[in-house]
C-alpha cells in the first residue's frame, strides 16, 4: 500500500484573498512577524499496489480531477505503508 | 526569513465526507486503486526573524487561529529562506 501526500497551492501570480485575510487576522491576534500567508489543499491518498506506475497515475489524478492546473501548482510525496 | 509549511488534517475519528466524495469521483474516473482519501489544509507562512522562539509562535498561531483542535490535527516544517 502507498500513502501519497499531495500539496496543492495557488500559482505565485494568482492573488490569494484567503491568505491575505488570515494574515490580517494573525496580525490582529498579536503575530506581526507574519509577512505572507498562502493557503492551499493537502490531500492524503491511500493507493493499493495494483498500480504499475504510481507516479504517472498520481499525476493523471491531479491533472484530471484534484487540481485546477490553470491556477494551481501541485507536488506530491509517496510513502510505503502497511495495508489498512 | 523562515518559511513554515503547516499541514492540517481531520482527526482519524472524524468522518471526511469531502474525502469520500473525491474517492468516488476518482473511482468513476478510472482510478479504482484508490482505497482512501483524506482532505486537509496546507498553509505556507513567511515569518521574519524578529521571533525568538518560532516553534512556540507557530504552535500558538495554530492553536489560536489556524486550526480547530477539537476536530483537526496539525504538524509543521520550518525552512530557512531568503527574505522576500
Amino acid at each position: 500500500m502507498k500513502k501519497v501526500n499531495i500539496f496543492v497551492t495557488l500559482r505565485e501570480s494568482i492573488l490569494d484573498p484567503q491568505g491575505s485575510a488570515v494574515k490580517g487576522a494573525l496580525h490582529s491576534h498579536g503575530f506581526p512577524e507574519v509577512q505572507d500567508v498562502r493557503i492551499g489543499k493537502y490531500l492524503e491518498l491511500m493507493i493499493d499496489d495494483s498500480v504499475e506506475d504510481i507516479d504517472a497515475a498520481v499525476n493523471e489524478m491531479c491533472q484530471k480531477l484534484l487540481t485546477n492546473t490553470v491556477i494551481e501548482n501541485y507536488r506530491f510525496e509517496i510513502e510505503e505503508v502497511a495495508a489498512i
